[in-house]
């Protein structure tokens, strides 16, 4: 077997516009490069700690079991339900897009009965629906996500809905995917359960860490497991093992991603939430206002509409796909299609991490503009 | 809640002998900060592919289904057996080393009637004992480690121990973790029908990834499941359909890793497998010369010691914990205790990847010789 050739990696820069990864911020990918360190490297260890006290504040949690797992967001996703779910439990899924669609799948596959309630594509639930919802039948958990990725729609009402979940019994996962580091996501003040995200969108860091927040009512239910949880590998109780106490090997972390999210963790600190999320809103609202100078109009009411990620109307006689193809290749700008049933309606656009620059909304525009001529 | 404040990176330049991280060639370092890439961007899923063409050389397979998983070893591991595994089946874990155990551990959890036979510590299997205990129970797969990271020993026989399953109508599950790219694993000539690795042990490239390949016998029970695969994050159908097939979305792969994983990967195939496998041999020969000159003689026989791991015995009156922590504090040399029972009997002294270098390894005994003087 011959060993194959291949050249040396020369890839485009592109200007990451959809809806995840954002842009890794330059001190980011800085830090990337680090030498490397040992998965027990009281070095490396230290900076778990770093990233826990970082992520409490970003969460806004005083949660112990504050963690990164070693996984894409899906994969927070699954610790989530895995280590919560037992085969037979029956739960809620809350769905008003695509990643509420697939809470609900994974936690089929780990054998739980799901309920499904749903919104329409670019709708959000209001508080009493899911009341009326958990009112039916006794749910041990209930999932929503907060900033659905396949709208951009944030659902309002957290606080409350934890309160409905609660009053009834349930305890609420949250995917905040997408809405943390961009939006206000208040885990101790909204009470909620369990909560996970990603290191590639509003954190401007690269994909591959998943941080994860475990309330005392997740933390209870998983103490009192009669089975141990499925995946070995999403075992939150080891992640505690491994990062708080007894620092026993789980599995080899990446040192290189968390040097990585540990900067752009501390980037966030450094301009505070509330300077980061008025950035958010203030490049949004250019983006917003240059769209609209187009007759490109958005797809999700100001009321919900996330400032990280835009799904703007195509208007009628454009090809949404040439366009994108064209903002690609000729400008190297990458912004997404519109997820199933929207596929053809809309354009998703992200403002994401480091990606949220009012020199990349100038470019988009003007790049936008440009593509839509020739159709 | 106050902004936690952290100091601007600053960590260690560490030696990484232990059993894994090795270092990451620097080559590897320097693509990690290519500018990145989306998920479903045209030139990461070229990327794919040409990851695809050298872990096909590599694993010495034409294996279609040869992918990277976003996760590490452990992801690997466990990706391997829940996509095989249904509850209910009946497999046998043959165990020489904690990381046989661990197979055993997930099998179980994904709800497998599991038998184990062991080895001791540094011992491995002959062909005769697996395939007595296959004779005793009809079993539907067998798990075995190739390269026991907890003791240094290579099971050698895989050829005739893959034999041996499919005449009892098993089929093999073999961990490379710490094989691959350091000795031959040949997937094909072997008759393997699964094995995964790790990109951060031979491979030269930071953790994160865990690279798997699927014969067609493993491949058909994944197409003839009753049940979806518990795991959807480690679904190696949608692995499939996001690399192969009809590039669907299934998770935010990280380009930054596949960058450094690539570039990794191209260095060996411009070295091919048999200079690199030379290259190892050559220089664990100086180590293992080195140590018998110091008195620290090896814990596995030559026949089956590992040219990237070598387990070797504290001599009498030394405190291997006080030697290991001076190493790290005074020379940056990283090396690990022994496993288990082994704890205070052993280091493990690993040259992996890039780590394997003559300058690392004359460091290395003059640090050790010295570390050994005060006692």
């Amino acid at each position: 077997m011959n060993a194959p050739k291949f050249q040396e990696l020369d890839t485009p820069t592109r200007v990451l516009l959809g809806p995840g990864p954002g842009m890794p911020h330059p001190r980011v990918i800085r830090a990337l490069g680090a030498p490397t360190l040992g998965h027990l490297d009281p070095e490396l260890l230290k900076i778990f700690k770093e990233e826990q006290e970082l992520l409490r504040y970003i969460f806004q949690t005083k949660n112990t079991w504050t963690f990164v797992l070693s996984g894409t967001g899906t994969a927070g996703m699954e610790a989530s339900l895995t280590n919560l779910i037992e085969p037979g439990d029956i739960i809620l899924a809350c769905i008003h897009g695509y990643f509420g669609e697939r809470l609900a799948e994974i936690a089929e596959r780990l054998g739980a009965t799901v309920d499904r309630i749903e919104r329409p594509l670019g709708e959000i639930f209001n508080v009493e629906d899911i009341d009326h919802a958990l009112n039916n039948k006794k749910y041990k958990l209930m999932t929503i996500v907060h900033a659905e990725t396949s709208t951009g729609a944030e659902q309002l009402f957290i606080k409350e809905i934890a309160a409905a979940a609660h009053k009834h019994g349930a305890i609420i996962v949250l995917d905040t995917v997408t809405s943390l580091g961009g939006i206000p996501v208040k885990i101790d003040e909204w009470d909620v359960d369990i909560a996970y995200s990603a290191s590639q969108k509003n954190l401007s860091s690269p994909s591959g860490l998943a941080p994860i927040t475990v309330g005392p009512r997740a933390l209870e239910i998983i103490e009192k497991r009669t089975k141990p949880v499925t995946s070995f590998y999403l075992d939150l109780k080891q992640y505690s093992n491994y990062w708080d106490e007894i620092h026993s090997y789980h599995h080899t972390a990446s040192a290189s991603l968390h040097f990585g999210l540990r900067e752009a963790l501390r980037i966030i600190a450094e301009d505070g939430l509330e300077k980061t999320f008025t950035r958010y809103r203030a490049n949004a609202e250019v983006l917003w206002h240059g769209l609209d100078e187009m007759n490109v109009r958005p797809f999700i009411p100001l009321e919900y509409r996330l400032p990280a990620l835009t799904t703007a109307l195509v208007p009628q006689g454009v090809d949404p796909h040439k366009v994108r193809t064209r903002l690609l290749n000729e400008y190297n700008i990458e912004i997404a299609a519109g997820f199933g049933t929207l596929k053809d309606r809309v354009w998703r656009i992200g403002l994401m991490g480091y990606s949220s620059r009012k020199e990349n909304i100038a470019l988009f525009l003007t790049a936008l503009n440009e593509s839509m001529k020739i159709r």
